[in-house]
Order: C-alpha cells, then structure tokens, then sequence
C-alpha cells in the first residue's frame, strides 16, 4: 500500500507506552520503520540500543533522553538523533503525555537490552 | 549534537518548494535524513528517485503521488510508503500549502531523475 491511513497509538503490554506502527517492511518498506508513540506522565522505556540509526521527534510533552552518561531534555518542537548501537532511554518528566514520532532505519527493527539481551517488542517492527 | 531545534522550512531554488533538514549526516547519523517541507499551491516536485525507502508523512493540505503510472489522493493523517528506486512525484493539489515531513534511509540522499540524471538537491541531505 502506498497511502496509509495514521493511527493514534493505542495500549502495549509496556506499562505507560501506548504504539502504532505508521510504516515497516508490511508496506513494502526494506530500510525503514516509522512508529508512534505515547509515554505516560512518570513512564520511560527501558534502557535499549538498536542496530541502526534512529531519529526522534518530539511532538508534545516534555522528556529527557539519558544516552552515554548523559542526559538532555527535550520538548515539543525538537529532534533528537540517536545513532546506532548506542545505548539510549527516554522518559516522560512532564505532567502531560509526551507524543513521539520515531523512524528507525531497518525494518524489522532489532533492540536489545544493554547486557545484549534481545527485546521482544509487542508491536509490528 | 542529541537534541536539535526544528526550523520552519525556508525558500529554495526550486519554485513552491520550501525545505528544512531536520537530521542527517551533520547531527552523526549515517543512515537516516527527516526533511520537513512545504509546497505551494499549484507546485510539485519533478519525477524523481532515490536509491533507499522514503516516508512521508502529510501533516496538512491535499496533494497527489503519482507512482509507477498510478495516482494516489492523500491528506493530513496519511503516511506515504516510497521504496527505494521507484519513481515517484509529488503535488500539491488543494489550495492551502502541502506540509509534509520526509524521512529517507540515507544520509547524504542520492536523487536522480528518472532518465538517471543527478539532481544536485539545493539542501544538506
């Protein structure tokens, strides 16, 4: 299909992190994936890396992204690149849903836990 | 740098294109670009590819892809599914400005025409 209609996210497994998938290897894509995503107020991913470059925008929210030591907030209006392999976690520290858009380039999408561990993620990669 | 500001897309040397580079190469990516642009009224892109996937997601307006002798109608809220090296042209076929956020799996992007001609894009890809 070429023209999709988007969907809001809806409830994961992950406590506090609703998703849906806007576009993968479902769509005829090879290269990329783009996934939306609502984080709960106080709700954060786990701590994971992929196996390819992913690029965040933030579309509303307020969050923090804790990434080599270090940790940067961000808000509405901002991108936040995150190339791969490099460990990353990212957490809602406002009192409002924060709204993310995020594209990663492979699909499916490999993510692992820090130690190596693969993710099973609940949602189509 | 992590967490970058997004920009208003900005006139280009290409008449009804507006562009902003959200990410890419310059922010230590090698895999992935998000362009976010604007066309006018009336405007288009030329037929054109690229040599990976793209996605584009239509955040307002009323445009046209026309692809592989086929059109398709999308709107805000629809996400458009491009892979790599199929032709593809884009229009802005309402009467209020074409948004449209593009995320493409490469960094720099090699654009061509469909005769294989190069097109030296006016904007960091």
């Amino acid at each position: 299909m070429i023209v999709i209609q988007q969907h809001h996210p809806e409830p994961t497994p992950i406590a506090g992190i609703e998703h849906s998938t806007w576009a993968g290897a479902a769509d005829g894509l090879s290269q990329l994936s783009v996934w939306r995503q609502t984080l709960a107020p106080g709700a954060a991913s786990p701590p994971h890396r992929h196996d390819c470059d992913e690029v965040v925008m933030c579309l509303a929210g307020c969050g923090e992204v804790h990434t080599e030591g270090q940790v940067h907030r961000f808000g509405a209006d901002t991108t936040l690149a995150l190339p791969g392999h490099k460990v990353h976690q990212l957490f809602n520290v406002g009192p409002l849903p924060l709204e993310l858009l995020a594209v990663l380039a492979a699909t499916p999408v490999h993510t692992e836990f820090p130690d190596g561990q693969t993710i099973d993620l609940p949602w189509r990669t």
